[in-house]
């Protein structure tokens, strides 16, 4: 593999010559932050970069998707993918380039906007690589896939586009591989064969009480208390139910009943997430969470069957061993230590619905993003979890750099461990 | 007091002219509900109508609050009170005159209204009793006020007629006496002396967790788990720390967190209500809400403290036993074995806060809304509590007669216990 | 009835000479005392006291039973009922002549003894009027029944001499008079008429899971999670379930599962007692229990059907209103203020059994054992819950004066209303 | 490593000949089962056949503990250990050889006995692995330590030889090698480098409530709600604060409070067992744990602070890496796929106490005792929880054969990767 590494360096000496404008183009995205299924403004800029880069250029693929497609000469094809969207989440970074955006979401309701969870990141390291490879076409052979998708958050981006015939648009793919910005130090690369991200679902539950005025208890089904017993019984899931050397998460994000003080109200919704990283487990879970419910619906008199809704699954990313082994030699030859073996995660992520779809292998890893002074000090006080924001939070705000250094690094690197010209 | 009754009785043979003009008031106001603090039509119906009977009128008294005197000669100064708010209930009575009226509540969101508390019947009572009054001049002698009182379903109504200077619009009151509709056969009329409606107190209470995305459980401190655990513990304070022979309800009304299954929120806002009929247990009550909801956020690691807000406080309904007794005599000579004793309730009401800043005695009886024969068929059943509809369900429905008869007969016979010239 | 109060004084002028052997009495029953169904000290006591004082005496009455019956002419039949058994509660009173009496108990362990609940003041009182009323016959007329009850605190010592015959040893018996000792001051008698004394069930609630290693939950079916969410559910039962103003008592006074910190166990073990007024609560209660257990069940999974096993239980102590009426005008009679209205207690007593069985009215009494000093200085600071030990506490301990006095005074003055000669 | 495969299947061609003498030493020892601390018969059939087969025998090491020492030459000098103390199981697996053996525990009580872990395999291995090198000892050159340790289920045996000067019994060793019976298919082995058997803490909690009769809740602190509420609280910490990819158990094996269905007990005692796998999740269960009971016991109003008392603590059984790559290589050459990876497991292990106090590196591997065909349809149907019978439950029955076999093979095979003759 040292001919790929040392092709990926010469593609890369480009860098210095993208990273102004590269950096610039994650300010812009950064600031003007699209909820999922609206990131029109960002494909628009990343089609037009990718013309100009001499990209074929798909757009409008499953909503905003824009594929780019980068063909020279015979060799494999390599898949690369950025996801685009935002959330909705009030930015509190203090950054100058912080979002101060509002959107329509698609309840119809006015939420504040913010790249909360890195996806900026993403695009900018892929244009960048997108670049560089145009730029360096004399130090690989083979065609180059670039992938920038909606919808990551709400879980059907990736499906999407698949659903709205993203196979036709591509020659026969060898390899899929992805990426995703994490508060691990920036400068370094995770890697993790196996399964790595968790599949994910979410159910909605509906439980029935009989309202009645709050000074009549006698006279309801209450149906807050049930709503709390349920929460409440649903944590043994986890704590008895799956085996201890078993990843699992069972979250009630969301519990809503009644409205004023002295009504008891007569119906309570619970919005749970599920992840895991075995089809048992997941139907274990799945069951034990009907049974409990149903249960305590019996224990409490309810006077309806509860409702069970899924909604939002994530499929299990789990990376092929031999793709897997392969990028992490070119990562550790181009990286050293910073190459790192990443445990588990339990986030999730829609990415791999395209390789399956396609029917190839792929991996997917992780890069950082957190100031390495900061996380070397909260680390040696033991306070990462207090001090280092993770992906989704107000305050989540990778460092510019290294990070988009090393997402654009990664991206050659890993690609050109099929597209580099074999005789160096 | 077989003076009174007789003067009461002579008053009432005017009610069959008075009936048909009284029921057609009761459709229209049932049909035109208006929330609490909203109640203009309804005072603008009521003022005319005291107007045309000879009333001296005071409107907005507290808001949209009404107030007439009828002055006849000397004597003793009687006040009669009815409430005229309705609530945010979508009715789904089928009746023909059933509501579809929306509105919007005091923090801007449309809603449903419907008379579900029967605060209809109260108005159209008070107003025929108010017409016979006038018209029956020749049999009593003194003063009598019709007090219309704005938002008792918010408990604010009477409180803020009171501080608009109620008592400076009044002769010197000597009694005062008001009535509620309940789910208890029509034709009856319950009387109770001493403590009869609770005192009631809201409070909301905001705990706080640390968010996080539903992944990472061990990065946040889960409020909707916190939120549960206090709702479960909450129901130990009636069953272990009240005395068994003690009444006291403690309700959640309204439980909220989140808003997204994958998500961890970071807080949870519960609404209770709480009703007792003492000092002593209503502080045992607020201080031991104060105790769980502080450990349980401890046992919780909350990161800051919980907030307690006190809102929407209704008084003890305390019936004076002098004024009781004479209005009970009364009412058993008139209605006969239809007047009994009705148990202590749990309901609420801020009637109580006239009397109090006049520093009168007061009593507050029930008139039944319910069938009579659909009564005693799900008396016979025992199923009473699932068959007859309680106020403020969406199906609360009273039969329009005897319900009107009786509450108009009630208001009468017992302001004649005070107003009836004593030499017949 | 000013009569019967002259003629009682007249008995009771003889208690001075009584007073010291009563007392004698007391203190040696009180270091003496006997588990329920082992009251044979105790009971050949009484049988001499009664034989020496004239009455003919029946002994072995349902295991340790006493009757004795005193004919003193023609009138009414009174029965007076006191009950002998202690309870297996270590004294930690100490009283010089605290018991330090240990036993061994029905199951075959050893237990301390004590006279936790009064008991030995019922007897001495009762030997000390039967005493007074045969040295008295001049004042009254007609027959006293005295009966010494074994096993009130198992509940099923009044049945036991129902069983065994009681009625055919009696002559027909007109009226049934009880009394306890209670926690409130010494000098008073309370007085209650309908239901005073609670229905009282006990429940053994056996649940099943499957055992295991400590280390495999998700092996196991663990009973010791099960057996804590039926507690807490449990509470929703008084809490919830029960009207407000109805009183109701769900203790679970013991909850036994597993014996190793790292075996997850195989059952788990609940002991229930309930305390209702009406029928209809109590249906209501049994009913909810079964439901939320089963539920509970099934929400762990578990895998056999719970087990449900009533003992001990008590009837509904409703006293008569017309005896207790009388009761009560002789009482304020003699004792003044000093006789109040009680408040219906959740305590519960086996004494209605006999004249349910007989067919007679009752009334049942309470007595004041606390230093009324001691009480009122409790009173005054809010702190008689703390301050003042009650019936079944280690360090129960009436004052033996003014207790024995009154107790004494109290069967004289009620059962006088029947047997006083009426022409005085 | 072919040598060392090579000698050891020279060794093992002794088998045959050992194998009739064994399994009847295996079925004497099963039906003879002996609690911790109490190995005295098993010690003195392990002494005595060690002396048999020509070892240096240490008797009465830490109570019951033996050590056998066989120099042979120069060279390495390896530990092997097995345990042999059995458990307070009663016996239900129907085998001809079950135990019906009644003992006296520590605490006095009589308690069925029975080897329901499988130590009477591991001791039976060992001296037939220990007869086998005695016999071979052209084969090997070095030193074998043959250690049969007490009272491993009590956590306390490995570290009572060690205290007992275990260290001056021994030349210095160079490596320890322990195995266990687990639930896997009988013929095959399971390694696993790293963590591997969890650390274990046992802990036991008292929490005080104020006892009072079951009929007055309101003057107690109910210690049975108490203890329930901390249960339902606990289970928390697994499956909201422990992150989901790491693995921990927190079990309430027993719980106590109360004796009698109609009396609120004054205080409950819990047990409970942690394990983990690194000390940093061990301190924050263990924190987490003291945080919940005092914050629960502070929302009850309990009258003392909760007392915590930790007992029985296993140390984490850390695979060394390089011991057992080495130990892998040798299965896998010798018992071909029946070798495999196995998972990190929840049980517990006092073995690296020795170990640890010796300096040296170890490890622990598993071998089979389930019957494999058994096995196989069980995992086909998705059965093997509920079908395959685990340590410690009463069925627990390894098939004599292969298991012994296996086992004693495993030891011979591992130990002469270090002791087999180098050149062959």
């Amino acid at each position: 593999m040292t001919g790929s590494t040392k092709a990926a360096e010469d593609v890369l000496k480009g860098l210095a010559g993208v990273r102004t404008w590269q950096q610039d183009c994650y300010v812009d995205l950064h600031s003007h932050p699209e909820l999922s299924h609206q990131e029109f403004r960002t494909a628009r800029i990343v089609a037009d970069r990718l013309g100009v880069s001499g990209y074929q250029v798909h757009t409008g693929v499953g909503g905003s998707g824009v594929v780019g497609v980068l063909a020279n000469g015979s060799g494999p094809t390599v898949l690369l993918r950025a996801d685009m969207d935002a959330l909705p989440v009030r930015e509190v970074t203090g950054l100058p380039y912080a979002s101060t955006v509002r959107s329509t979401d698609a309840e119809g309701h006015e939420v504040p906007v913010m790249h909360a969870c890195g996806h900026d990141a993403h695009v900018a390291a892929l244009l960048g690589a997108a670049q560089l490879f145009a730029d360096g076409t004399e130090h690989w052979s083979g065609t180059l896939v670039t992938l920038f998708q909606p919808a990551e958050e709400t879980s059907d981006g990736a499906r999407g586009m698949v659903a709205d015939g993203l196979a036709d648009l591509l020659p026969k793919v060898d390899v899929a591989l992805a990426q995703h910005v994490f508060p691990i130090p920036a400068g370094t690369v995770g890697v993790h064969s196996g399964p790595f991200m968790a599949s994910a679902d979410s159910m909605r539950i509906t439980v029935h009480g009989r309202g009645a005025h709050g000074s009549m208890p006698q006279a309801s089904v209450d149906p807050v208390v049930l709503a709390a017993m349920i929460v409440v019984r649903l944590q043994t899931i986890v704590s008895r139910e799956v085996a201890p050397t078993e990843s699992a998460v069972l979250t009630v994000g969301s519990i809503q009943s009644g409205s004023a003080s002295n009504v008891i109200p007569d119906r309570a919704v619970l919005e749970l997430n599920i992840r895991t990283y075995s089809d048992t487990t997941r139907t274990a879970i799945l069951d034990a969470i009907q049974r409990i419910v149903r249960a305590e619906c019996a224990a409490s008199g309810s006077p309806a069957e509860p409702e069970f809704e899924m909604f939002g699954r994530f499929p299990l990313t789990d990376n092929d061993s031999d793709v897997t082994a392969r990028v992490t030699e070119a990562f550790t030859g181009f990286f050293g230590d910073s190459c790192w073996q990443m445990p588990q995660g339990t986030g999730s992520e829609d990415f791999s619905e395209i390789p399956s779809a396609l029917g190839v292998p792929y991996t997917y890893w992780g890069f950082g993003g957190a100031d390495a002074a900061k996380f070397r000090a909260a680390s040696d006080s033991g306070r990462v979890a207090q001090d280092i924001p993770v992906n989704h939070a107000p305050n989540f705000a990778p460092v510019i750099q290294p990070t988009l250094d090393v997402g654009t690094q990664a991206l050659v690197v890993a690609a050109m461990v099929w597209l580099a010209r074999s005789p160096q």
